[in-house]
């Protein structure tokens, strides 16, 4: 062979454009710093992961009589006895639904991670619109930028609520500017998102969809429901987009998963989609990225749920989560916090704070907050990161699922030191 | 809201592009045929799925002191103990390489399909062109379909082995028409390979690297090596392109899956990349698609490695496979198969016979023969799926994964018994 030297790599497109997350320039500050309470990343609870339930299940499933099908690949969609199981608890939630129309609508995927991608393969090409809550989960914004997507967000007023009326100008703009028709679907979680602690009220999602009719923009509808189980004492009362009126002439995708209520380690999720075409093309392209997702895992799940361990793990946890949530609350309230002029809403459920900083103060990857933030001990998620535009600088996103509450008091404490030398 | 219709969703290139797998026809012929047995899927031997292991390994998982870190989510790249170990046992494999050097070339991925995935996202566009071995893996095949990049064929002589020459003159062709520059990658598997069982001499992959290099063209390569730890009685001894010279200046990704050789219903596989801005780009993309393969797969996977189960388990599964290849092959030729002017080679390893049929034999999804294999009660892959190009009509995939010895007897003579009507 010649000596030659190889030219470098003609990436694809989509292979110049993915970048690596923002988020990995924080935790690489943070691998330099020993002893860093981190408030940053989504993970659950270690304490409280469902050790006992996994193990009693793989047992079970060992035992069952006939061959271990379990270690067998399954099918692309899921398994059937998984799907029912699914289909049924979801109906239970929403009494306008059955389970038997739901379960041929439902399909298994790599965490609920997979279905956003899936969704937006199917729906997208680089230069359309994807309209997102205001924030929204920065994973899927990131996902969005990947494929060459535009997110633009849904508006919403001074408390965070879904503001139709500035969602009307918004879609009137995008028409001038002959953009409206980029617009290929609208995504939000719904129930103690990620990252505002924010469940969305059925008036909210029902004026968003009003408003997209009277511009004749019937897209697909997404919506997140990755926190809805996980609430502290009591569910959060609104129907999902598949049961409310106003969306019935869109097609519409209800995402779930066993990863936030259950055990992020087995990283099975689920979706409904009520369009069929819509549901072929993502299970077409599902089967080339894996035809199927691990089989093992969705064998758990099933068991899990089939034997009441699921429901129990959940009573277990939600309490769990609840103090969690005071003892990082507590120790920001304590710290006096609020009188520094930061606000933020006390959630029912979810695993976030959401913090919005004094006015002027910049919290971002890049400022001197952040970097004493780090030096100080503490992680957390720069806002701007959850935003699909007009990016403000001055919020943050602090979990409090992973750390016990002795550590969440100390990170708690941390925040507020450094927040006190900004003030 | 107004009681429009919705208009029909318009998908984007790729959800348009993207069709239900071939394949599903055959198993929809099948599904309304009871008692058929099926020679089709590459499913692996349920009688020998590694139950003990597994649960052995969830239970000392369990055991062990600390958090539960294995029911939590993990890393994008991989748990850096199994990388350890996989970089260890490929590098016990082939001697020029080394374990330290492989460990940070190395990625987990959720079988090794997705890794295939990733690897064509990353490099290609709609329109272009990658080199695939002939016949090929057709799942692999539909992927390329998905994505609107073609599969132009590494051409083979009549013993099915790498034709040089052939190559040299499609490249030159290639080059006239001014295509060349589409060619983004190469494709191969490599130890007996699916479907045609084949494993690619030293000779034969080194014969690529020198006509491609002689093109100038230093594409990507990517081996998958799913079956090597597959054999029967002895390994195959090649080393894979990350230890030939011939490829040295190539950017090289190698494939390998705990899925065929342990447990197919885990979905763990993993790659080694040469190429270090290639790797980032394939993990970016995966950070999208799910930010990591579900960490409990893997830390079952390592404990299964660590403990030497793994390597048991591949003791006990070699004779198993021979015995199952045997009792197929036996069928055939007992039945007189070769007589009637069929050919096939016995294979050292795999889970596939590869067949050629009397040429003017059409044994396509559409044909006759197909039809009455399944009104006979068996079921088999057409070759046609197989091939990227200038498609045959004639071959046949069966395979032995799946049924047990008593009945790959029978559906070898129902197979036998259809081949002597269209004789």
């Amino acid at each position: 062979m010649k000596s030659a030297v190889a030219p470098a790599i003609p990436f694809s497109l989509l292979g110049r454009r993915t970048a690596p997350p923002d988020i990995a320039r924080l935790m690489t500050m943070a691998l330099e710093q020993p002893g860093l309470l981190s408030l940053a990343a989504g993970f659950t609870d270690n304490a409280t992961l469902p050790v006992a339930a996994v193990c009693a299940a793989v047992e079970a499933l060992a035992a069952r009589p006939g061959e271990p099908e379990f270690l067998q690949y399954g099918i692309n969609r899921g398994r059937p006895q998984l799907r029912q199981l699914l289909a049924a608890r979801l109906a239970a939630m929403e009494p306008a639904l059955e389970a038997g129309q739901l379960e041929p609508q439902l399909f298994v995927t790599n965490g609920s991670q997979q279905a956003l991608y899936l969704a937006m393969q199917t729906l997208c090409d680089p230069g359309d619109i994807v309209l997102v809550d205001r924030p929204s989960y920065f994973v899927f914004l990131e996902l969005l930028t990947g494929l060459g997507v535009r997110a633009v967000s849904l508006p919403v007023d001074g408390r965070g609520l879904m503001d139709a009326a500035a969602l009307d100008s918004r879609l009137a703009e995008l028409q001038r500017a002959g953009k409206a028709g980029r617009v290929k679907a609208v995504y939000f979680v719904s129930y103690f998102s990620n990252p505002a602690a924010h469940s969305l009220a059925e008036a909210e999602k029902t004026a968003v969809a009003e408003t997209l009719a009277r511009h004749g923009l019937f897209v697909p509808v997404i919506e997140d429901a990755a926190y809805r189980e996980l609430y502290f004492e009591r569910p959060y009362v609104a129907r999902s987009v598949l049961g409310l009126e106003a969306w019935r002439e869109f097609p519409k995708l209800y995402l779930s998963t066993f990863t936030k209520p259950f055990a992020s380690g087995l990283k099975v999720g689920w979706g409904v989609c009520s369009d069929d075409e819509w549901l072929a093309a993502m299970l077409n392209a599902k089967g080339h990225h894996d035809f199927g997702t691990a089989n093992f895992n969705q064998a758990v799940c099933e068991q899990v749920l089939a034997s009441g361990a699921f429901a129990a793990h959940l009573e277990r946890i939600r309490p769990a989560y609840a103090r969690k949530m005071r003892a990082l609350h507590g120790a920001l309230e304590r710290g006096g916090l609020g009188a520094g002029g930061w606000r933020w809403a006390v959630p029912g459920g979810g695993i976030y704070l959401w913090l919005e900083a004094p006015r002027g103060l910049d919290t971002g990857l890049e400022s001197a907050f952040c970097r004493a933030c780090v030096e100080t001990g503490v992680l957390y998620v720069p806002g701007e990161l959850c935003f699909g535009d007009e990016v403000p600088k001055n919020f943050v996103r602090l979990s409090f699922g992973v750390l016990d509450e002795a550590r969440l008091q100390e990170a708690g404490r941390r925040f507020v030191s450094v927040a006190q030398r900004f003030a």
